[in-house]
């Protein structure tokens, strides 16, 4: 009755916190004042609302209802509690339990209005994560929602997709088919009672239920103004991770993720899931840096990189010219040489020493010169 | 003699900070020890010098040396024995004057392999930090420096390349031009002697002087290895403000920025240059915040705001049905239809109330369901 006629997230929750949903339906017929609650407007609703209906018309197309208390219900909907804006329980659809989806779970959010590299994103992140065992929540819109979860579904990954609507309202029209996909694979889930249209507030308040529904939420494309900013928020507030995809400084779509990596306190920049599941999976697991290997340079002793670095490219030199190019003292420099060619990076010539290919390669590798140096110049 | 002898940055700096050039000079010829210096190197580097004929070869270009101690020396420079590398004086051609031009410069580097974005980017940053009455300072190479050398130069703003090599050396030979023209209207400058080749160890340890002569350090575009990195840590060692330009996190040479801002403490996200003075500038120097200006509908209280949402798009309905919609009592739901009408957002027909053609575009703004609501639904 109360996810009937309770619009979710309003001071109602304090009370039902302390009395009871029984004892509040009883409160709301009989005119009882509840601070900060407009009882006569639920009042008026009330007269409406038939619990037994919604629960029929739920059963119609193969949904249940899930409350405290109940198996399926996750303990982290009560971190809601945090917010003041406790969920009174939610319809779900489909064949995932719900408690135990959102036990490894990120959402992956972000615009409706993606443009190809959000989508793109979106999708990489799903699959990735959705092969590595993570669910994927969202809100089953248009752009990066949708993204997300047909990537999931591809991936043969369990999703949930949270409405702003009734369990039973197929919304956006457009992606009907997405819906009837996961509530046969995934689930659909909503706190909001049968046939509920999809307003605006609804947007906002569901918001909180993707950010709870999952360990860390990744906004991956936002405009300035954007719903998923409030999802961020949301999970920020639930101390949740949050963590956002960065884009072209030139990009619209990238411009609220940037300002949220710059606003948000907390927020980490991902770029793929191996750095999602960094922050949101349990101890030890580091992405792998991004840095690469060592190169056979790198190994070198800064007395014999100088030499290296002194050694010609073309017409070989005697070792007294390549100590005085590189500063160091004669007596160093034959050793160093010595080293080198065992390294192959630098070959003997009957005028003197200069680079082998290896040596070449290895000068022309990224943060060299822009050219090799002309002998002329050493 | 230092300058031509030592390479910059060494242990020596640390002899020179004590006893002065001319005393170091004298032992390094005497070959007294001095701690980590291989003097002998030195030494033998030392025959061949001749501070004299540098200065003329310098003055051939009209470069002038600038010293510790010279009006014209930065107090910027002097932070470097923050690294145990202190600049022992740079050679400087061109019209500005150095601690001038540096009490407000930008440093804007990244990779020499940038994209189209990553010049873009440069060049918008430069042209704009320009325009306010910034210095632009980088090092000369292709990509991102150029980029932001040449929109400075465009803008008519101060700008300083700091070179890996002599003062008189165009380096790389594709940019003979620009470095021409940065000697002509800012200031190209060296802390290597005459002649110097561009070797490998040369382009870091130059980094740290980019990094001195501005108050902060932009990198635009940037792989995994890059130099530019480098150029990032020397700034935050020197406690200026280290800054990094996002960009698709499907491009490889945004890879090392995106790594900075994961990696490098203090690290900020930019996206303009209004954010780039918000960080460098003074106090007050805030940016514009992003977020768009307020629309009526923001300025509509939760329970109008309620009561607007409920308002059918097309077919009228009666104050009862949008009361039992919105959730609000019909004592309430008057009042507030009287005041969206005064917005100019609802009208009224003769079967009730409905949305007027402002009121649709607010409710289709961003941040909206994907389309009007059916009357059904409500």
């Amino acid at each position: 009755m109360l996810l009937r006629i309770s619009e979710p997230a309003t001071s109602l929750v304090r009370h039902v916190r302390r009395h009871g949903p029984e004892t509040t339906v009883a409160d709301i017929r009989g005119g009882a004042p509840i601070p900060g609650v407009d009882v006569e407007a639920l009042r008026q609703r009330l007269a409406g609302a038939d619990g037994a209906r919604d629960l029929e018309r739920a059963t119609t197309v193969g949904a249940r209802l899930v409350c405290p208390g109940d198996e399926e219900w996750s303990p982290l909907l009560d971190d809601l509690a945090r917010l003041d804006a406790d969920a009174f329980g939610l319809w779900v659809r489909g064949p995932l339990e719900l408690a135990d989806a959102c036990g490894q779970a990120v959402a992956v959010v972000g615009t409706r209005t993606a443009t190809a590299y959000g989508e793109h994103v979106a999708a990489e992140l799903a699959t990735e994560l959705g092969e590595r065992g993570w669910t994927i929540v969202s809100g089953l819109a248009y752009g990066i929602d949708g993204a997300a979860h047909r990537a999931a579904l591809a991936a043969s990954a369990p999703t949930i997709g949270v409405l702003a609507c009734g369990i039973d309202v197929p919304y956006p029209h457009g992606h009907r088919t997405l819906y009837e996909r996961i509530a046969a694979e995934g689930a659909v889930v909503s706190e909001h009672p049968p046939g509920a249209a999809p307003q605006r507030h609804r947007f906002l308040v569901r918001n909180r239920i993707i950010a709870a529904l999952s360990l860390g939420t990744v906004m991956v494309e936002a405009a300035a103004r954007s719903g998923a900013r409030s999802t961020l928020n949301h999970a920020r507030d639930l101390l949740r991770h949050t963590m956002v995809v960065p884009g072209p400084v030139t990009s619209a779509m990238s411009q609220g993720c940037h300002v949220a990596l710059r606003e948000v306190l907390g927020s980490v920049l991902v770029t793929r899931a191996a750095e999602v599941i960094e922050q949101c999976g349990h101890l030890g697991e580091l992405a792998d840096s991004l840095s690469p290997p060592p190169r056979p340079r790198d190994t070198l002793g800064p007395l014999v990189r100088r030499v290296f670095e002194a050694v010609p490219v073309a017409k070989a030199a005697a070792p007294q010219r390549i100590a005085v190019t590189a500063g160091v003292r004669l007596e160093a420099v034959e050793p160093a040489l010595a080293a080198l060619r065992a390294l192959g990076l630098v070959e003997r010539t009957d005028d003197g020493w200069r680079m082998s290919k290896a040596g070449r390669d290895e000068r022309h590798a990224d943060g060299r010169p822009d050219r090799p140096l002309p002998l002329a110049w050493l």
